[in-house]
């Protein structure tokens, strides 16, 4: 079986209200995106929706307007982003959307508030590229950490970075192998922490930045990362695992887009071998016995991703830490998108109240 | 005809997606109130998911994660908001709903980031409440002075607040004749600029506000009120106009419930007696003549309430006016609400732009 075959076939199936509403889709446009009546048109109308999005923002810009051009071309990057996340079956036009995507919030972060300054980490062969973005006051700041997962990206968590600054924490996102821009030179790997490590020391020694008061959040599979992160690297003082897992046991039963975008980041076109590298090199019990710092994960009990039957081995993991605290919502979907009124601050004040002095 | 007979019969009548969620309703709430079956469910689901979010913000301020507490305690004031506001055929249901929006809204007050101000000007034999929040860094900074419209009051302006504090614009926001609080005290009249200049008066001479740069944004009917106080008040420097009219020729055309709440807020029960009243006494071509600051009107070409017709007579009367743009949007409904990405951000634009030094 070839993961070409795991293609979404309705708009419905890569509509997810509660993500994509939380993460800044402006409603009208996601009804226009609901209303559409076959999946092929699914990017297309991302790409005219971003297109407006960057006109308007070029045109702010060009006025003196940086705020409104900001939030634009912002607004253009996220578009390309809902666009292409799913868009796996066609490689150049996903590919396509990723680089505007990039584009875009390149274009959009110095004008953002607060600005978004660009750092690119040279590692090994490569480059991990992210954006420290500070909250108001004079630093030096805690720190939070941000890890996209299958499909989200550094691009994607602006509203969530604005729960921190008003919280008075700066954040950094960033790409990881398999992630976004990233993606290109490194497919996703189950080392992932050694380039949280990097990210870290690139940051760490940073003056904005309070060096002993860093934690991480990761999302859905960065749930993983950030676990594996923090059990790897005390320099991480607190752990967030918005939605996470523990292996890939459960990978049959996960959504077949979603298995299909697995095995796509994963570099591979067939779904077994894809299968067969997951399995065998995700599996968090081998470092989250190590995990000591005050961790909240936060699980819906209705994911289709993360089976509870993967709450319950992180339940196992964690039991040897008194700071752990697991949360599973009964009514929350995966990441409980559909209650992100109610955890996404919640998470916020987590990191926030662990990272205070 | 009594104005009780114009009671909304459909939750489609009195849902409004665009407003709704461009003023920070979240998309779940908003879903689930799209979902009820009957009008009769829509103030208790509101009331219901206010008491949620009281119980929230209420448990986060105990716990010290304030900023989660003041944003929680304003969706119980906005839940609370939406729920009454076209709750006119039950007095007293409507008014128990304002009188807890204004609880929860005094109680996130200060937790908001920025912090909302109460300040209670005496005029008359009255007070105008309203709020003052200043945006980052020193000031004294210019401030937009906010005005509702039919049933929008100053705690339903918290989200275009922040697209104000992120340009460095102050803002005021505050209930006048017939608004929120003051309905209890003052029906609504046409000689609400008097209440604007009080306001003025307590405001410029804050040290935190630049009273040399004051502008002021009415919105819906709001409108009608910011053209004539700025028409009327040489303080303000400039005026946006988020929707507008010149006079009540147009009224027999509004929707049932729009009537019905204009007689309800001026204080009639018969439906031909209101409607008397503010035929007679709105005529903005009375003062128009006298708007000589930069004005923005913002139009909607579909707004069922404000019709084209309108336009015509607020074009014909800024037409002495070089300064002022007139902006209709074709694809717009009332207030162009399902255009807020676009138009929200371009006002706030405006203002900032005039009031620049």
């Amino acid at each position: 079986m070839s993961a070409d075959d795991l293609v979404p076939q309705k708009v419905e199936a890569i509509l997810n209200p509660g993500r994509m509403l939380s993460d800044g889709i402006p409603y009208p446009d996601f009804a226009a995106a609901r209303a559409l009546d076959d999946l092929a048109e699914w990017l297309p109308f991302w790409a005219d929706t971003a297109g407006r999005y960057e006109a308007l923002g070029r045109e702010a810009i060009e006025a003196g307007d940086r705020v409104s051009g900001g939030e634009w071309l912002w607004h253009a990057s996220l578009s390309w982003h809902y666009g292409q996340l799913m868009w796996f079956h066609e490689p150049e036009r996903r590919e396509h959307g990723q680089h505007k995507k990039v584009e875009m919030y390149k274009l959009a972060a110095p004008h953002l508030v607060a600005p978004a300054e660009r750092v690119e980490i040279e590692f090994e062969s490569t480059v991990i590229p992210g954006y420290l973005r500070l909250p108001a006051g004079p630093g030096p700041h805690p720190c939070a950490v941000l890890i996209g997962g299958l499909e989200s990206t550094k691009e994607e968590s602006y509203h969530f970075e604005a729960l921190c600054h008003r919280r008075g924490l700066a954040t950094f996102a960033f790409d990881g192998p398999g992630q976004g821009e990233m993606y290109f030179d490194v497919k996703l790997c189950a080392d992932f922490h050694r380039y949280t490590s990097a990210v870290l020391d690139a940051i760490a020694p940073r003056p904005e930045v309070d060096s002993d008061r860093i934690g991480v959040l990761g999302r859905s599979l960065g749930g993983y990362y950030a676990m594996q992160s923090a059990a790897l690297d005390k320099r991480l003082k607190s752990c967030v695992a918005w939605g996470g897992f523990s292996d890939m046991s459960d990978f049959d039963g996960m959504p077949p887009h979603t298995r299909g975008g697995f095995v796509y980041v994963s570099g591979f076109e067939d779904l077994d071998e894809g299968r067969a590298y997951l399995q065998e090199t995700f599996d968090l019990s081998q470092s989250i016995g190590d995990l000591r710092c005050p961790t909240l994960l936060i699980q819906g009990f209705h994911d289709p991703i993360f089976p509870p039957h993967q709450t319950d081995l992180l339940r196992a993991g964690l039991a040897h830490n008194p700071l752990a605290e697991i949360v599973v919502e009964l009514d929350g979907d995966h990441c409980c998108h559909n209650m992100g009124p109610v955890v996404r601050p919640r998470m916020a004040d987590y990191l926030a109240r662990n990272l205070r002095e």
